[in-house]
C-alpha cells in the first residue's frame, strides 16, 4: 500500500513530512470512541487552500477518496474509510483576524474550538460555541457536523455563529462564501448546504465566525428538581425574568449522578444523588443575574418543585459544577457493549420520551441500564444503552425501540452528533424518503465521482434485486 | 391562449372558480413596484398540499413554467413569466395550530403575515418578522425570499425563524420537512436550502415557524443623532445594558426625512429634519427598558453624539414613529425612473459607504436624487437613486456604480429583497462564479426541466458564441 503512485506526487506536493503512512496514520485511523476504525491510505496536512485544493485534485487523478479530519472528537464514525486520502487541517490553524467592532473572528478550518475561545476572551468576546471536547475540537469539524453543545439555548447551533465559508469542492475549485453580512440574499443558500455536510459536498478550508460580548457575570446553579416538567417550568420564568439570558440548562436524571459517582469520585455532589438534577447557567452583559436566580429558585423551592439547590459562589465552584456535566462522554464509554443515541424532541416531550424509553427497554432486555444527560433547553436527549448482551440483532431492536418511541413524539433520531457511519440504517430507516432522494440528487450534483467522504451521511438507494 | 388545453384539466382538478384567466388575473401579473408585468397562462388557487402536487404535476405533462405568487409585495419581479402556471396560495391560509408551550406555530404558506402575528398575540407571543407589507405579504413569499425586515436585528432573519416546511417538489412529490425541533442534524441542511430559493427549486406549502415571548414593554425613541458612527456607538451601549434587547435601529438620513415631509406631511416631524435620525426600539419581557434608554440617551446628549431625542410616551407615539419608517416603500416609487438598491454591509462600513456613492453619483450625474433608509443594526441599506435620464445604459452605469462601492467595502449586492429579475445582471456581474455554478448544479438537479420558477435567481451561463 505504501507503494501507492499518489504517494510520490502527494511528497512532491506537500513535503514527505506532510505526507503520514503506515504507523503515523494511527491517531487518525480510530475515532474518540474507539468504535470505529480504519486505515487510511495516508494522511496529508496542507499548510493552505491551495494545497488542499491540489491534495483533492491529486486524489481524483489517483480515484481516491477524500476525508477531512479535525480533532477526530466526532462520535459517529464519520472519517472511517479504508484506503481514503485523509486531509488534517491541522497545519491550517491561524486565526488570521479577530474584528472586536464586527464581532467576527476569520479562522482556517484547523483551528482548536478553545484556541479560538481564549482569543475571542482576549478581546472581551466569545464564541459561545461550547462542548466537553473543544481542546482538541477543530472548527472544521464543528462546522462539518453543525456541532450544537450546551449553549445553544442561548446562540444556537454552528450554523447560526456562521457567517461565511470557504470550501473546497470536489473537482478542487474554491469556493468563496467568504460574507462578514447579516444578511445576504444572493442566490441559494451554499453556505447552510455545506455546514453539517460532514465532509461529503466539500471540505471546509475556512470560515467567519460571529463573536458575542462576553458576559461579565454568570449565575451557575445545580437544583435537585421535581420532575422534567418542574424544570421546564422554571426554565421559562428564568427566560423571562433575565430577558433570555440562559446559557446553558441541563438534565441528568439519577442514572447519570450515580454513573458519576461511581467514575469521578473526586466531583463531589454537593446535594447528593436525586432521582433529577438540573445545571443551569445565566449570563449577565451588564447585571449579574444571581439576585434574579436565587429569587426564583426560593419561589420554586416554596412550590415544591425545585427540592434543593447550590448557586456557585466561586469560579472553582462554577467549573466543578460545570466539570460535573461535562465528564458525560468519559462516563458513558466506560461499558461495552453500547447503544449510544444522540436525539433531539420537540422541549415538553422529554418526559414522556423517557418514561415510554424505560419501559420498553425493560421489556426488551430487563437487565439492560442506561444513561441519560440532556440539553433540556432545546430538547436535546443523549441516551446510551447497556444492553446485556452483544448480539447485533438484539443491538438493532434497542435501536430500532429508540427510534421508535424518538418518531413517534415528532422527535428526530440526530440532533448535533450527526449521522456519519453509525447512524446510516436509522437514516434509512426514518427519514423522509423523498428527502433522501433530495439530498443523493443534490450529492450527486455537487461530486459526481461521489469521492468527498464516500458512504457517509446519506445512505445509498437499495439494489432493487435485493431483498431488503 | 384560453383556449390551451391545460386550463381543463386545471378546472377539472381544481373547478372553474379556481383557474383565474384574461383579465381575471390581472391582480398577479403586475408587481408592487409595477416595474415588472407578465401575463400568465392562468393563476390557479388550490386548497391543499395534494392540489398543488397536481397542478405542478399537470404543470410537467403540459411543459409549463410553474410561479408561486404570495402577497405580491415582491420588489424584484420574482413572480412574472409570461404563459406561465401562477400557482397562488391564498386559499391555502389556515395556521393550523399554534401551541404556546413549545412557541410555535404551524402554517399554511398563503398566511398573510399579520394574520399570524394577530393570532401569535392572542397567545401572548410574537412572530417577531415585520416590515412594511405585512398586511399583505404571505408566509410562503416571506420564506421563498428569506424576508428581513426592521427585527432582524435581534430575532434573525425569516431563515432563522423557521424551524420545518413542507414543500413540492418539481416532479410534484411532496418533501415532508415539517420538523418541530430546535436541533436537528439528520442529512443536508434541504430546508435552507427552500427558504430564499424563490420558488426555483420547490414550492413552499407549509412550515413551522419559531415564536417568541411577546415584550411586555417597549421603549421606542426618535433621536437626531451626530453621525452614523455615533448612532453605531449608542446601539453598542444600548445592546450591553439591555442584553440584547435592541428590537430596531433604522438609519434616515435627511434625504428620508425631506422626502417624508413632502410625502406624508400628516406624519408631524417632531424633532424637525436633522442631517441624521435614528429610531430605534428595545423590547423587554419583564423590565420596562425606558429608564435605561433615557440614561444613556442623556449620555450620548452629553457627549454631543446625540443632538436631540423624543421617547414615545404612548402607543400612539409609538405607532407614529413606526410610521415614519414605514413609509419607506411608498416614499421610494414616488418617481420615476428610479435605481433601487437592497445592499447590505459591514456595519461599520454603512458611513464609508454612503460617502464614496454620494461622491460617485455626483460624478455620473449631478442632478440626480437619492434616499436612503436602512436598518443599522445589520448593515442593510436601501438606495434608491433618482437619474435625470432614463436611458438604460445610464441606468446601469449607476447601478455598476452602487455594486462597486458595495462590493469594495465588502458588501452584498442583495441583502433581504432577493433577486428575481432585477438583479440578475447584478449576481453575474459580482456572484463568485463558482458559486453560481454550485447553483446552476442544485437547480439542474432538483428541476432538470428548468420548470420551478425560470429564469430567476441564478443568471444563466453565457452562450459560448456570445460575445458578453
Amino acid at each position: 500500500m505504501t507503494d501507492h503512485p499518489a504517494l510520490d506526487d502527494l511528497r512532491s506536493l506537500l513535503g514527505a513530512d506532510h505526507v503520514l503512512i503506515g504507523a503515523d496514520t494511527q491517531r487518525f485511523e480510530k475515532d474518540w470512541t474507539g468504535k470505529w476504525r480504519a486505515q487510511p491510505l495516508a494522511v496529508v496536512r496542507p499548510a493552505t487552500t491551495r494545497e488542499v485544493s491540489e491534495c483533492v485534485q491529486l486524489a481524483a487523478r489517483h480515484c481516491l477518496a477524500v476525508v477531512p479530519v479535525g480533532g477526530n472528537t466526532g462520535l459517529v464514525g464519520g472519517t472511517a474509510n479504508v484506503g481514503a486520502l485523509m486531509i488534517s487541517l491541522e497545519r491550517m490553524n491561524r486565526i488570521r483576524e479577530i474584528r472586536p467592532a464586527a464581532r467576527l473572528a476569520i479562522v482556517e478550518a484547523g483551528v482548536i474550538l478553545s484556541d479560538l475561545h481564549a482569543a475571542a476572551d482576549d478581546q472581551d468576546l466569545v464564541f459561545p460555541l461550547t462542548f466537553g471536547a473543544r481542546g482538541s475540537a477543530q472548527i472544521g469539524g464543528v462546522l462539518s457536523t453543525n456541532a450544537g453543545g450546551s449553549n445553544v439555548v442561548r446562540y444556537g447551533s454552528t450554523r447560526g455563529l456562521c457567517l461565511g465559508l470557504e470550501v473546497v469542492l470536489a473537482d478542487g475549485r474554491v469556493l468563496d462564501l467568504m460574507s462578514e453580512l447579516h444578511k445576504d440574499n444572493s442566490g441559494f443558500d451554499l453556505r447552510d448546504l455545506f455546514i453539517g455536510a460532514e465532509g461529503t459536498l466539500g471540505l471546509i478550508t475556512a470560515a467567519i465566525l460571529r463573536l458575542s460580548p462576553k458576559p461579565k457575570h454568570h449565575a451557575t446553579a445545580l437544583l435537585a428538581v421535581a420532575g422534567v416538567p418542574a424544570a421546564l417550568d422554571l426554565l421559562n420564568r428564568l427566560q423571562l425574568a433575565s430577558e433570555g439570558a440562559v446559557e446553558a440548562f441541563e438534565y441528568m436524571p439519577r442514572s447519570y449522578m450515580e454513573a458519576l459517582a461511581e467514575h469521578r469520585p473526586d466531583l463531589k455532589q454537593p446535594l447528593g444523588i436525586h432521582d433529577h438534577t438540573v445545571m443551569l447557567e445565566l449570563g449577565g452583559l451588564s447585571r449579574n443575574p444571581t439576585p434574579q436566580v436565587e429569587d426564583i429558585l426560593s419561589g420554586a423551592i416554596e412550590r415544591g418543585e425545585v427540592l434543593d439547590a447550590t448557586v456557585a459562589q466561586s469560579e472553582t465552584q462554577r467549573k466543578m459544577v460545570w466539570e460535573m456535566r461535562e465528564a458525560a462522554a468519559e462516563i458513558t464509554f466506560t461499558r461495552l457493549p453500547i447503544v449510544d443515541n444522540d436525539i433531539c424532541l420537540p422541549v415538553d416531550r422529554v418526559a414522556d420520551f423517557i418514561a415510554e424509553m424505560e419501559a420498553r427497554l425493560t421489556h426488551l432486555d430487563e437487565g439492560a441500564g442506561n444513561l441519560i444527560v440532556a440539553h433540556l433547553g432545546d430538547g436535546n436527549v443523549h441516551l446510551t444503552l447497556y444492553p446485556t448482551s452483544d448480539d447485533p440483532d438484539h443491538l438493532d431492536r434497542l435501536r430500532e425501540m429508540v427510534e421508535d418511541v424518538t418518531v413517534g413524539l415528532g422527535g428526530s433520531i440526530s440532533a448535533e452528533h450527526g449521522i456519519g457511519l453509525s447512524k446510516l440504517a436509522t437514516m434509512r430507516r426514518r427519514k423522509d424518503p423523498i428527502a433522501l432522494d433530495v439530498m443523493r440528487a443534490i450529492k450527486n450534483a455537487l461530486d459526481p465521482d461521489n469521492r468527498m467522504n464516500p458512504g457517509k451521511v446519506v445512505p445509498p438507494e437499495r439494489d432493487q434485486s435485493a431483498s431488503n
